[in-house]
């Protein structure tokens, strides 16, 4: 089966730098995957993109050396096995808040006896390889992400479920549930605490502690506090502020 | 008929600022119109765009005050009829390279007497309005491409068809045909004297110039030589720029 | 953020008519909400309607002034959140038969803390504006369907759920949940009976009564008995009898 | 090969009755179908419907009996020959004005030695037989499209063409050329004596004529007035008069 | 309410032998129903297919006299009544475990008394007819995917829910849930004693037996072991082999 | 500039086996280009796809090592320039008939001073390489069809038109040009000739000699009669035998 690059950066010791995409276009998909990013996630929660869509972009990214990884839209079994069916290597999962939710976002991930995942990885086997079943377990990864106060209040027993590979802060949210305004690098202290308390007990753990920001310094800052997985969003992004700067210099201003 | 902001600014001595968009998605398109862009161009020439993406890019740019444009594949009387009927105010077509080329391009923008456009504008008429009819000779806007060494030849018959509203500069297609390095800002002499060429004719017989860049200090130097249409290119760029930007932060590079 | 038209009409004491569109189409979206309605419903649930076609059919009603609307296929989150992430500035939502129900379905259109709204309103935000977060959970209206009975046994604590602006009749799903032909407008005493109980109950507890109907007459009728939200259904009806009338006048018969 | 049951009705003397479809959407065309037409036109010209769609399209209009037939964008030989690959038992073809135009449509509909269609119908094989190719130079229906004053001027040479089955009137097109308003039933005598005229030489020359209207009162005079194929066009006016007859009830109006 | 052959079959005795297809392509669809198929199956949960293109490829088979049937993503009512909705004429649904399962399947696609599917078959009743309602719940055949261990444990209980009509077995999921590696046609003991169990449970309880395989020949085994309806899957397959062998021979290998 | 394998094969005086698909999906062009064959022909002229979709092909194949190569609807330079800009890496052009024909076939594919194409390969460079413009006129393949009559008698003209790759024989229109029932391995003498005769033009002046087949067997003999570029088709074909036989066999026939 073809290497999970992300597995192996991070068995170095190394960290991953993900591109993060919700433009509904494969066109789009593939130009992040020609950048230097180590893997591109296609958000289906947050980004314009139904299934059809998002399998054409997992297709984009795979003409590159980046990783294929998905967000599902929700922790639900249909959409991370059709996710993963169409080549993702990976699967971001939204709101998982104990330890029931995580064990069901990771059975649907795995193939019995570790999970309960239903066989038919149409494009999956396209991109994986033949021997996509015997390998596909120890392959994927699951990135479960914490961004509300019951998850941060469950981190031990979020972070002790079997084949979890990482969790993954989404800062707004996690702010937000907190009580505080949606930020991207936020600085309460209510929030900071529970941050530093998700990477601590996913150490304590062995599970990876990814984060997703909207800046490149912010990325480098997630790194140095040792986050080995960042996301830096995202494509709409990029097209807004690319136009504003420009327009900005255009008209003089 | 709803007014065409374009022929307003012109008419009373502006300069109209468009975007370009070439991924094929509705919501980048509206992503782009909701900057300070005073048209956007759906460009189904060099964009990977088909006439379906390409109507609903056009009710994405209708969501905004942005004038929404299309750039036709090439100088044919289907594409740019339907583009019309999808609701686009305003036609640039590629490589108009002599009178005949340019009556019709211009004819095909403009209903009988002045040309031989077909009349069913379905999304016309929801954008315009009922009275469509009367005045879409009068209000839509032909933008004609010089592009080639043929063109630069025969300005004059070009610049004194009658519906011609402006000249648009293909700068690295121009420098190409000229013989020279692609560029957006091209400084051989044969090329800017060309360039210069171009907007003498259009402002000599009353027509418009106009001029796709890359880049907001190129856009500026371009209306302060007189230009008064300058479209930014593009969507996929601000995409690959703005990634390989934060990129290289994130990286620590 | 952008007025949401429906809450100043309720909050004037008016009426809302809207359209219902089953399509899976941007352009009959477009022509509808170019009509006199006061907003249109995208019908994900019976509609042929996935999730991308919605969020076009979202931006073309956003060429009007009518107030896009989105029925979710399911009271589950994940369509929820994806519709109203897409511009939707309320949810129409099928089968709420207990207070458990209601609460899952109105916390899925509120962020924390009314909440469990995930953050990240891609084309929310384009169409309501910047200030989308500080105010979506008062802008955006919740419409929960009343269709069984069961619901019916339970008004009182399906419209006191905090959040609720409206409950909404499905006379059909109704009509054969209490054992009687679907209907449009029933006549028989146990489906109108329980049609004036869901309207007594909205109003005692300070609830918005709405109702589906199927031709302009009826609406009327509804409207006149007290109802302040009333959907005429739908596009595939038009469709349908305006090419059976005009064949029978061309038919001679 | 399947039988065109066009031709059928011709062949007995009748009249046939068809459909116009200009929503870009497969399941709008089968509801059309669905009612009693003979035959329905997927219109591609000013239809907001590109070649993918408008496959979809005619696989949903051979659900039913109603005979599939297409508008080409233009007189181009791609297209015609793509519509007609993709199951199109006919194509009606804009704009033919000379005897030139006519026999480059028509050719592009027959193979050879009658003209030079190429060969690979795709999906008009599933449709119409394994001996497609044996008959479909006698099955298909070529219509063109009369609606210039050249054209009006050249009806003998136009409907002289090997191969032409019938004319077909744009009543709008037609009068605009003649320097009227467009009207879908013309009283101005210019045009009704044009109509007249290409009505004459159909007949004259053995060839069918047909004619495009807005409302079944309309087709039925044109029925009585000797016209054997009346298009009522169309589902996107079916949706805008649908909905404002039963929102100005629904409004008391 | 147009027959269901499948019901016909069963009712006279006979097998049905059905395709399997999971290309997002309804030219695909409409080859497959081309063959001599009684049924095809759209699979939505293992096939690269979202509810847009099911809903075309459901009309594409509906050109043919196959019966159109879909494998919902998931044991979820939101897939399962929009599939329906357009228009197939049976569910495969996945992973049914227990009764609590299988009722929850079964009530999904029966309107009440006997389930909960919600009204309004924009395209059910274009298939099936006016009459839609009043037939449905005897006509739609459901089949419960028997795929696990729990499901083997517990084959009474889901073979005795009423309104079901048929068990199937994915062979792949079955043995690797019973720990074995996955096959079309499995030999281990464990295996083929739960595949004798699920038929004579079936049996037992007057429900049909339904299996899966990958090639005609291990069809015909099926049926002769008592399996009365067997799925060959499936297009992604015919392609590859396909090519594979043609390659070779023309490989000179 | 990534290298094109075809160009190598052919240096190096080897053969290329090709693909050819008609179906418009993704997948599906991504399961042929991960079988054994050298490059794989997106068919936009008889298959069943627009732009769009040919752009998601292109895009699929390119996740292999298959050259991705188009078939353009028809000797146009719209199409033909979209599908380079979209990645293809050579045009196959239908009805190449003279040396004007040829030579605008061949010029719309060469950027100045070679020829006339457009700049702005908007995929061509993510998948070719930052230096594309350099080395893009060296490196694309153009293969002119030569399938009438008048072709065969021009063949010396059309052979010797300067950037002309190949020439590639439709059999089955050559054969009904002809005058013969058309076949993919014609026998009568007059075709055979024609066959000859192209191969030797071909040869003479260093010209490629291809050939579109439906048989591995077929295939092996045209490699063996000196042509070093044919294409076995397609993937339709291997959907309806790969069904028929599989149905044959189950149903014990």
């Amino acid at each position: 089966m073809r290497e999970n690059r992300i597995r192996t950066i991070w068995a170095e010791g190394g960290k991953v730098l993900s591109g993060w995409v919700g433009l509904p276009t494969s066109l789009g998909a593939e130009i992040m995957a020609n950048q230097d990013f180590d893997a591109v996630v296609v958000d289906t929660q947050h980004g314009m993109i139904g299934f059809q869509v998002a399998a054409e972009m997992l297709q984009a990214i795979s003409t590159t050396a980046a990783v294929p990884l998905a967000r599902a839209p929700w922790n639900d079994p249909s959409s991370i096995m059709k996710l993963l069916d169409a080549g993702a290597y990976g699967i971001v999962c939204p709101m998982v808040n104990n330890r029931a939710q995580c064990e069901a976002f990771v059975g649907a991930c795995r193939y019995a006896p570790q999970g309960y995942r239903s066989f038919g990885p149409a494009r999956g086997m396209l991109y994986g390889g033949e021997d996509y079943l015997e390998h596909a377990n120890d392959t994927l990864v699951t990135l479960a992400m914490i961004e509300t106060s019951e998850a941060v209040e469950k981190l031990d027993e979020i972070t002790t479920v079997d084949g979890l590979d990482a969790v993954f802060i989404g800062p707004a949210d996690l702010a937000i549930s907190l009580g505080c305004a949606p930020s991207m690098e936020p600085t309460e202290k209510i929030v900071v605490d529970a941050i530093d308390a998700i990477r601590a007990a996913a150490e304590k753990n062995g599970v990876i502690a990814g984060v997703y920001c909207a800046a490149g310094a912010v990325a480098k800052r997630w790194f140095d506090r040792g986050f080995r997985f960042v996301a830096i969003g995202s494509d709409t992004r990029f097209l807004a502020s690319g136009a504003e700067a420009e327009i900005k210099v255009a008209r003089g201003g």
